[in-house]
């Protein structure tokens, strides 16, 4: 009888399940279903009060809901009987992390805290705490803190520090009642083990952990806040371990939700862009891969702990135990074609993709297909959500030059899509740059079925890009991490390299360099370098005085 | 028996004829009649030839064809008799020259040269002989022309000189063919009257006329090309005479075409823009005007002759007899917003638009005025069709900077309005900061009927803005003029100042700026002239990279 992992992937939209066979990798079936209440970026649900610029929450209601789903629909779908699901494993967004009591139940289904939206998730892309982020860069550059350097000389405001400080700071009652701050991939796990595991691939990356040297100091939290002084120990308790670890078995309560066994093993969870890269078919140092979706997150491993300027994070068991793990990222790349799609794009052009039956993207994606690089006379800055990866710099925003009255809308498509590539080549630069070598490129996730965008990441970079063999890198890694938490005995694997070399398919597909294209990226991307560094690198400061005023205008006009 | 003047406004897509009473300034009728070629910049109609990027042309056909529509029209609707229309005044859009015979006969209407794109007038729009503009510029910058200084020391590739030189480099053959090359404007007056003469306001502005030292000296012609040599006293023959003086009366053939009696007078004609100054109601110094359309033109008149850095011209007798006329320029004003509403607004703005019966413009624009300064957290460089004033740089292109995620249509479209608001601030602190007082601002033109658009520019010039009386000042100037050329004793003015102080009507509107917003613009300003200078003074030529990319890969690809 076959035997099956599950794989649960948490997106920012929606959530997957996966059911893979073990011995084959072959998918059985799977199953999205969105969140009901999606981003939450405009208003709060539950009082339909207006939020902030800048906020983006989720309800962790929409978790368990879709999870509800998903799970008994690939079991129907498929056939397989419960008793053959050997185990399940959960990768998420982060840092995406939502205060609860000590036993878990989140504070905003707390009738007492619900209006509150500092008791809600905080989603990855929530950027209010930029002021923050701001305090806590700067105390610990004062201070010299060594964890500093691991992140690249900096904190992003999207990490559980400054989001804790903004709580701290916005709503001190809120934070106080919080007994656990929790990631949702902990979280999910939690409820289904009744088990608080903190992963070491979350904690790494986005709450300055270090296997060696553990959390930063008390010392370093009385200074920043009396009240965060507890964030360690109370806040984020719990025994951090290594991705693909049993955190324990599925309680009754869910196994009958799910129409699974009770006791079924439930892996250690994992941040959804780092179970991409097991789901690519990594295990091993010197291949980057990139999983690329709403935005972009490069991954890589390496023997040796290097400290990469504006790498966003290097976390040992961060992916593979044994192994560092370096993180770079773009944190809008679908995220700003979908932008494009739903703001810039003229009705006539609508109008003709619907005539065809065609996506718009797909539509636009053909006629800028028929551009040559250079042809367009545009360049971009690829910043319509910050820059993770090397500015290390959420007040950054977009920029489009050399615009004309003959500018046509798939003209400035393909300039995005070049933007995000040269972004790319920043990244792989800079690791070549600091000695950590890429020896291959494999991409995975919603965007390798662009072509057309593939084809210009591999003429920008010059490299050759493979594609992932799976379209669900990321639930078949945390699909992996299910048979390796159920270990050999119970018809899984003892050991990661094992998992993933049996259970990932080989790449689908490779792109390579145009070889008449190289130069003319070479002459773009040395332009994109110069506004780069002109902008990101504090020449000039319009895009933070441009926040500022932003900023101060709608306050203004909330009071208005 | 009210007598009239009749007033043809020649514009980009189309010519209207205003019919004014001459002692109350009423208009009795107007009509407009689209050019059926409209501007000719993707295909040569008569071959289907495509055309290189940056070119524009039009058919003279159109201009004549217009013509014989809109004035019957207007005796027609109005029910004046054809004796009571003392005179008759043009007004064309300039740098606008086509190559004829000596008799007139534009080469496009000739079977040898129909097929060849040089042959057809080239609009003032026509942005392909830049370097030939370059080419003028360096010499005459070794050479220390005087003339240069004259014109803020660069030429601009849309005047006469560069587009003549870029037809005898590329079309030698139709150059020597061409007896004449002449102004659209000049060349329908002499359609119409049998005699060649050149207004001073085109010679003056656009082909480095001087009153008292005439055309640049054939020396630096000879420098610039052997062909080039004839180029004053042969292709420009006829003499220089400012608007309004008679060229002469209607011939035989045009009064029966045009219903008219023959004789009447016809005045020489002036550029469009400078028609709006006196049908704006100015005929003194101090007072500067914007004429605000597709593209805006900055005019004010001086007592004395100063010489100041990025106006495009300075020039005696260009508009009032005795006067030195200043002119600075934005090339793309509406043009900027209709490519954004054509390109760039997404499908559902149009449905809620269409839904509400609201042209896009107008349901844009109501969105836009909720909006405060800064709040959008944008700011562009208004450069979609180069700079002009005070860069003097076709090159250039525009920008948008500060996109993010949340980034709205209408948020692009005000900052799109405010960047042309900014631009019209470096131009008035240019002319003050050298010495050319400015006591108050009318404006005329189409786009003074947007209310958001005025109140931001009284905002951001921190200046109140008064409205031009009449929506057609251009045309209503061409009927002044007209007026003029009739003279006293055949029922039309002696001079210009008593013409237009009857026939011109008082300011509709005036916009006073907001008090709160003064700041606020103060500081968006600051950051655009920060972008301004960066981009535009070669600090960073990437806009001039993009360009030459641009360039060779249309020809790349014209090739392939």
């Amino acid at each position: 009888m076959s035997k099956f992992a599950l794989g649960l992937d948490f997106g920012t939209e929606s959530a997957r399940a996966v059911l893979v066979n073990v011995a084959t990798g072959q998918t059985a079936a799977q199953a999205v279903h969105p969140y009901a209440d999606g981003v939450i970026d405009r208003i709060l649900p539950v009082s339909g009060e207006a939020l902030p610029p800048e906020w983006a929450l989720q309800n962790p209601g929409d978790w368990l809901a879709a999870l509800g789903v998903v799970v008994p629909a690939v079991l129907a779908q498929s056939g397989v009987a419960a008793q053959d699901v050997v185990g399940l494993g959960v990768d998420f967004t982060a840092c995406t992390i939502l205060p609860t009591t000590t036993e878990g139940v989140p504070l905003c289904e707390i009738e007492a805290y619900r209006r509150q939206p500092h008791a809600w998730p905080k989603l990855w892309k929530h950027h209010a705490a930029w002021a923050q982020a701001d305090q806590v860069n700067r105390l610990a550059l004062d201070r010299e803190e060594p964890w500093l350097a691991r992140y690249g000389g900096c904190i992003s405001s999207e990490w559980v520090m400054p989001k804790a400080l903004q709580m701290v700071e916005e709503a001190a009652d809120t934070y106080i009642a919080a007994g656990r701050i929790v990631e949702g991939a902990d979280w999910v796990v939690w409820q289904l083990t009744g088990r608080l595991v903190r992963n070491a691939c979350a904690a790494g990356y986005k709450a300055t952990w270090h296997k060696a040297d553990g959390f930063p100091s008390v010392d370093f939290l009385a200074a920043l806040h009396p009240n965060m002084v507890g964030l360690y120990s109370d806040k984020l308790a719990g025994p951090v371990v290594a991705p693909g670890q049993l955190v324990g078995g599925l309680t009754v309560k869910w196994a009958q939700r799910l129409r699974l066994v009770e006791g079924t093993p439930v892996a250690v969870p994992i941040i959804d862009a780092h179970a991409g890269v097991l789901g690519a078919g990594m295990s091993g140092p010197g291949t980057m891969f990139m999983c690329m979706g709403t935005s972009t997150c490069h991954m890589l491993m390496s023997q040796n702990e290097a400290l990469v300027k504006g790498i966003a994070g290097v976390v040992e068991d961060g992916i593979v135990p044994g192994l560092f793990a370096y993180e770079a990222g773009q944190p809008a790349v679908g995220d700003m074609f979908a932008w494009f799609i739903e703001h810039a794009v003229p009705q006539a052009y609508c109008d003709e993709a619907n005539k065809k039956g065609q996506p718009l993207h797909d539509f636009l994606g053909e006629k800028a297909a028929n551009l040559r690089p250079g042809q367009s006379g545009l360049l971009a800055l690829d910043w319509w959500n910050g820059n993770r990866s090397v500015l290390v710099d959420a007040e950054l925003s977009g920029l489009l030059l050399g615009c004309t009255l003959t500018t046509t809308a798939e003209e400035i498509y393909r300039t995005l899509i070049e933007a995000t590539a040269f972004g790319t080549r920043v990244i792989i630069e800079t690791f070549l740059a600091q000695g950590v070598p890429i020896s291959s490129i494999i991409a995975g996730g919603g965007l390798t079925k662009n072509r057309l965008l593939m084809q210009i990441y591999a003429d920008v970079t010059g490299r050759t890009i493979a594609v992932s063999g799976t379209e669900q890198a990321s639930a078949l890694g945390a699909a992996v991490l299910g048979a390796v938490a159920a270990g050999q005995h119970r018809g899984g694997y003892d050991s990661l390299a094992e998992a993933v070399a049996i259970m990932v398919p080989c790449p689908a597909e490779v792109y390579r360099p145009t070889a008449e294209h190289l130069a003319l990226y070479n002459a773009l991307f040395a332009e994109y370098r110069r506004l780069h560094d002109y902008f990101g690198d504090r020449q000039n400061e319009v895009m933070k005085v441009l926040r500022r005023l932003r900023r101060q205008q709608a306050k203004t006009s909330h009071i208005s």
